[in-house]
C-alpha cells in the first residue's frame, strides 16, 4: 500500500465526516420562522462547531504523524481503518449531543468516541513506530515518547469529562472544548517541540 | 503542513458542500406529481443555483489566493480550517432560504453566513501576506491590496443585503446575486489586473 | 487555474453525486419485510443503476474531453462549474423517477436535466477548441467535429424521449438507457475513432 | 483513461459510501435518552461495523489489483464502474440489515450484494489479466491464479451465508464477518503469498 494513496483516502474521510456534521442541523417547519424558533438550534450548532473542530484537529494530527511514516504495512493499513472507523463514527454521538446537553449519557457516549479516536492513533504511532523500517530515519527516541504523551493526554482529559458528566456535563463540555484550544491556540509547549523538529526534519532533507 | 494536502482536503470540502446543497430539494410525496405540485420548489430550485454559484466562486477564489502561497504553518491552517467551517455552515441558512424568500430573518442569516465566510478568506489572506516567508517572492504590495478590496467588497453587498432585508428580502436577493455575477462574467476589473499579474507570474517562473 | 485542479475538483464533485443516488432508496419500515414489500422499490432502484450508468458515463466524457485541453482560462473554468451544476441536479429528477414510471411530467424533467447536462459539455467543448492557446497542439479539425458530434447526439435521443413522454413513459426510459449502452458497449463506431485519435496521441507524444 | 485518476475516482467512492454508512444510525427523538433507548440501536451500530469493514476490505483489495495494472482500456474502465456499483449499492442493504438480524430475505440480499461485488472484482481481475498489455511485466501466471481463488472463496462465504440464512441468520452473519477477520488479521497463508510477490516487485524495481 502506497503512503500517498492513504492519505488520500484518510483525507476524503475526513472531508466527508467534517461536512456531513452540518447536515444534523434543520430548522423546525414553520410557515413564519422567529429568532424564538431557532434558539433550540443552538445546542445543534455549538455541538456542530465543537465536532468539526475536534475533526479537524484529528486531520491535522493525522497529517503530522504520517509526514514521520515512510512505508505502510498491512497492519498499519488496518490500524488506520480502525482510525477512521471512530472518525466516521463522531458524528451519531455528536446528532446526540446537539439535541441538548443536560443528559450526562449523551455526554458519555461523546467523550467515549473520542477516547476510541485518540485510542487508535495511540496505537498507529506505538505500532509505526516500533517498526523502524516504517518511519523515517532521523525519528529519535524522545520525539516518538512526546508524541505519544500529546495523544496520550487528551484521553485523560476526555476520561475526566465521561466521570464528571453524572455531576456537571457543563464543565464536561468545556473539558471537550479545552482540547482543541490548547492544539489550536499557539502555546509555547507546542512551538518550542514541533519547531524543534521541524528543524531536525530540515537538517536532514538538506 | 504540506500545501498540496491542504488544497485537496479543502477541494474535497468545497467538492462535498456544493453537492450536498441538492439533497435539500424534496418534492411533495403525491401519486401523481403535477406542475402545479412543483411550484413550491421553485424558491428551492433558485437557492440550489445560487448557493452552487456563490460557493463555486468561493472555491475558484480559494485557488486564486493558494496560487500565491508557498508555504503553510499553523496558524494558516486553522485560518484555513475556520474558512472552511464557514464554507460547510452554507447548506443551512441555504435550507433555511430554500422554503420561501420573504422572511428577513432567514435572509439576514443567509447573508451573515456569506459575510462570515469573506471575513474568515480575509483573515487568511491578510495573515499569509504579512508573513514574507509564507508567500510566493514575486508578490507586490499593490496586487496584496488589490486582493484584499476583492475580498472585502462582497461583505459590503452582503451588508447592504441584510440590512435591507427588512424593507424588501427582493433586493437582498439580487445583492446576493450580483457578486458571483460580477466575479463570473468577464469585466474589464478584473481582467485587467489578474491578466497582468499573471503575466508577472510567467516572467518570474521563466 | 491548473488543469489538474479543476479535474480532481469535478472527480470529487462526480463521486459524491453516483454515490449519494444510493441514499433515495428507502425500504418501508415495516417489522417484518417480504418480497412483497421491496417490489415498490423496483423503479427506485433502475432508476439508481440508470442514473448512476449515465453519470458514469458523463464522468468519462469529462476525462476524455480534459485530456485534449492543455490550459484553463477563466470562462472555461465557468463552463466546467455549469457543467457540474447539471451534475449536482440529476440526483432531483432522479429522486422523482425513483418514485415511478408513469408520470410523463417526472420524465420529461429527467430528460431536459440530461439535455442541459450535454448541452453545458458542448459548450465547454466549442469554447476551449475555439481557443487554440488552451488545446493540445496535434488537435485536428475534424477530430474536433467527430467529439462535437459524440456530444449531441445525445441531446436528440433525449429530446425524443422527452417528446414521447405524453405518448408512451416505457418508450422514453429505453431512449435514456440507449445512450448508456451505446457508449459503454464495444461498438466499430467508437472503436475507430478513438483509437485513431490515440494512435496520434502516442506518436505526437513519442 | 490515465490509472491515478481512476484510482483516484475509486477512492473517492469507497470514501464517501464508509462514511455514508453512519448516517443509517438514528437515535429515538425521546428528550431523555437512556441506555434503554440506546438497546434498539445495537444491530445498526454492528452492521455500521461490519459494512465498514468489509468496505475497507474492497478498498484495500482494489488498491492491491490496480498494483498490478500498468495501463486501462475502456473495457476496464466500465468494469471498474460496475464494481463501483456494487460498492455504492452496499448502503441500502445494510440499512434493512441494521433493523435487526433475523429476518432471512434481508440477509440474503445483503449477501447477494457482497456476492456482486466480488464476481464484479472478479471480473475486473480476470479480464486485465487476461490483456498482456494491460498489466505489469512480472505478474506470472500462478500469481494471477492465486489473486482469482482469494477472490472467489469469499462468494463461496457468502453464498453459504445466503443459503443458510433461512435456517440460522445468526451463522449466516459470522460467516460475513469472517471474511474480513481472514483478510485483517495476519495468517500464514496472505503473510507467504503477499510477501513473495512483493519481494518480486522489489527485485523487477530494482
Amino acid at each position: 500500500m502506497n503512503k500517498s494513496r492513504l492519505e488520500a483516502f484518510s483525507d476524503g474521510v475526513f472531508a466527508i465526516v467534517i461536512t456531513l456534521l452540518i447536515l444534523d442541523i434543520h430548522a423546525p417547519s414553520t410557515s413564519s420562522l422567529s429568532v424564538h424558533d431557532l434558539r433550540p438550534l443552538l445546542p445543534h450548532v455549538v455541538t456542530f462547531v465543537l465536532s468539526f473542530v475536534i475533526v479537524g484537529v484529528y486531520w491535522v494530527a493525522h497529517h503530522h504523524m504520517l509526514h514521520f511514516i515512510r512505508q505502510v504495512d498491512r497492519n498499519l493499513l488496518w490500524l488506520n481503518l480502525l482510525l477512521l472507523l471512530c472518525v466516521v463514527f463522531i458524528p451519531f454521538p455528536a446528532s446526540l449531543l446537539g439535541r441538548g446537553f443536560a443528559n450526562p449519557l449523551v455526554v458519555r457516549l461523546y467523550g467515549c468516541t473520542l477516547i476510541a479516536k485518540n485510542a487508535a492513533g495511540l496505537f498507529f504511532w506505538l505500532y509505526a513506530t516500533s517498526h523502524r523500517e516504517l518511519v523515517v530515519a532521523h525519528l529519535n527516541r524522545e520525539f516518538v515518547l512526546w508524541v505519544t504523551k500529546i495523544h496520550s493526554s487528551p484521553m485523560l482529559v476526555y476520561a475526566a469529562a465521561v466521570g464528571i458528566a453524572g455531576w456537571s456535563t457543563a464543565i464536561s463540555l468545556v473539558l471537550f472544548a479545552a482540547v482543541p484550544v490548547f492544539f489550536i491556540f499557539p502555546n509555547r509547549l507546542l512551538k518550542r517541540r514541533i519547531g524543534a523538529m521541524t528543524q531536525a526534519d530540515h537538517d536532514t532533507h538538506a
